[in-house]
């Protein structure tokens, strides 16, 4: 198994306005992408990944400052996704804050940075611009969307908005919509940011600061429920990070504690605060069921032609197998062919991230039915 | 069932110096505390009811300010804890902020309120107090000492340091020490708190500021983890607040992010944050088993002489059933008379503090035995 190697963003610039959900519009932006593997001539081997919500378009490979792509360990020549066979393209969302238009950037109605004015978009947002990519791509039918998490929900959006334009759904560690906790969770994290005294209304970079405390809190939050409650113990436990007590209410005293704080200051170096609101609402507002009444099963009606793997993990308590146990049944419903497995991992909602050998080789099977179901 | 009235805080003054356990030492300290029922000629009907983070020494009837008790539902006449038959003692621990000495008292050193120089508290340091002032009640052994969630762990404490001092120990929903899970919610909190720019090193009331900000956050980061993940489904699921989505980042569109705002609003405005600190740290320290190499059994090896009642309930993922389990088996394992009760309710940790007719069903039986048992 190798790596893509070296690999180079590229940008597309749209000029047309989007429409956007909210009833707004995107005046105009700019996507960075990345693609791995070839195009075949009949353009049916392509896969677009989606990201979920602190990634971007560099999934594979190794960019210009020699980080590797944040889902390398699928993809690459001989992975489960073989770029020997497809052609891959990563996609960074608008609004995000890795090279595609988001709120650091410049607001061409103002001149200014966008900051807390950027539109809010939705998962199904997102995926008009995905789709306007592809087709400058020269891409009519995708051989699959792949997305985990957050990414879970728009390749399931593409099924719902523009079946016709591919042919699987591989849907991983992922939910038909947020839980009260899931926005609960997202909620605290956002208040930490908006009562940032740095944040000034979203509209930071023009004071020449950043809510970074908040920012801090924010992904401290949010890590805690990426990892399984078992994993926090294997890893972490109550270990001290010095051989006795401090008996202080402000230092570090267990390794759980250093290890939160470190990824914290980390993302405060390099994630924008608006983002990470608009992101979480993202989240919050994916619901496809809400347009049918509640009904899962209706929503999926139009997706009979599409097939589907849903994969979730045991310790997964953010996206529980139960909420992929949810769209299976609605997909079962319309007997609309769906692979389901259930990993047995201990990592939480992290695991989709990580190479498992039973979740890489459900990956592998799949992706070599999707490349023979051209 | 009735109440037991009208309640009036008392107060006792400490002056012997208090050598903590962190190497630290408390000058002097006043506690404030209620008592229901009447004291019997042989001083053999007293209970200890001993708090968790956010409740104080008013636990039953109602005090000046015309609020219940935190635990009214439970005791009073004809009560499952029967304030006919028990003299029921509720104490505020010192570092708390309902009365008892605390950070924003005056430290007699300085002359200035304690702030952050209030010397950390272990639950074992409650326990030290909580002994002195039941001595002072004219008490030599308590029926028993009854606490839940942080309460239950003073219980606990109480069997393994002054195991002849109490026949019964009743815990609720708690555990034998916090998990990695556990500590890292709680250092999240924390750091919301001291990362308020009002927070001032924890010299804030020097400055005439409240670190709110941090406050709400942390108690929003609590309150989610009070509850359960069904009863949030139950109670808020994906409500709006409005009938259409606002699509915004910063205004509120579902009502568990009303129903979470407003937690962290009204607790911000009369909680303490350095007391939030303190008695964080003192669950986070709490691990009876440490000083036996991890052996809990041989912890409770001195509490041979004590009767044990445990209750958890099903749905509590902050201390759950588990954990509850754990302490009964180290209690089975020394043979020690233990009773031990899972209760299916739905509202997570929280429901400690509720009206389940099965829990407080327990309760009353438990507590007959107890009375019966002098």
């Amino acid at each position: 198994m190798g790596s893509v190697g070296r690999v180079q963003a590229q940008f597309m610039h749209f000029g047309e306005p989007l429409a956007l959900h909210s009833g707004g519009v995107l005046p105009e932006y700019t996507l960075a992408y990345e693609t791995y593997g070839t195009l075949n001539a009949d353009a049916s081997n392509a896969v677009l990944v989606c990201h979920a919500l602190n990634a971007s378009h560099h999934v594979a490979g190794v960019d210009e400052l020699g980080n590797l792509g944040w889902w390398d360990n699928l993809i690459g020549p001989g992975k489960p996704l073989d770029t020997e066979r497809f052609f891959v393209i990563g996609v960074n969302n608008p609004g995000s804050c890795f090279g595609s238009t988001g709120p650091m950037q410049t607001n061409p109605a103002s001149g200014r940075p966008w900051g807390a004015d950027f539109p809010v978009m939705t998962v199904e947002d997102w995926v008009e611009v995905q789709v306007r990519l592809v087709q400058h791509l020269g891409i009519t039918q995708l051989a699959a969307v792949l997305g985990g998490s957050l990414g879970g929900m728009q390749a399931l959006a593409w099924t719902l908005r523009y079946p016709q334009r591919l042919r699987h759904c591989i849907a991983v560690a992922t939910a038909p919509n947020l839980s009260a906790q899931n926005i609960a969770f997202n909620e605290v994290a956002r208040r930490a940011i908006i009562s940032d005294p740095d944040f000034h209304g979203g509209h930071y970079q023009l004071q020449g600061v950043l809510p970074k405390r908040g920012l801090r809190v924010a992904r401290m939050i949010g890590h805690i429920t990426y990892l399984s409650d078992d994993v926090m113990d294997t890893k972490f436990g109550r270990r001290l990070r010095a051989a006795e007590l401090a008996y202080s209410t402000q230092a570090i005293e267990f390794q759980i504690e250093s290890y939160l704080r470190h990824q914290g200051d980390k993302f405060s170096e390099y994630f924008d605060a608006n983002t990470y609101l608009l992101i979480t609402r993202a989240l919050d507002y994916f619901d496809p069921a809400r347009a049918h009444g509640g009904d899962l099963a209706a929503a999926f009606e139009g997706a009979r032609g599409n097939r589907f793997l849903l994969v979730s993990f045991t310790t997964d308590w953010r996206f529980a197998p139960e909420r992929s146990r949810e769209i299976v049944k609605a997909l079962v419903d319309n007997r609309i062919d769906v692979s389901y497995a259930e990993i047995e991992a201990p990592h939480g909602h992290d695991a989709f991230l990580l190479d498992d050998p039973r979740y890489h080789g459900v990956m592998a099977a799949y992706f070599d039915r999707v490349a023979h179901d051209v």
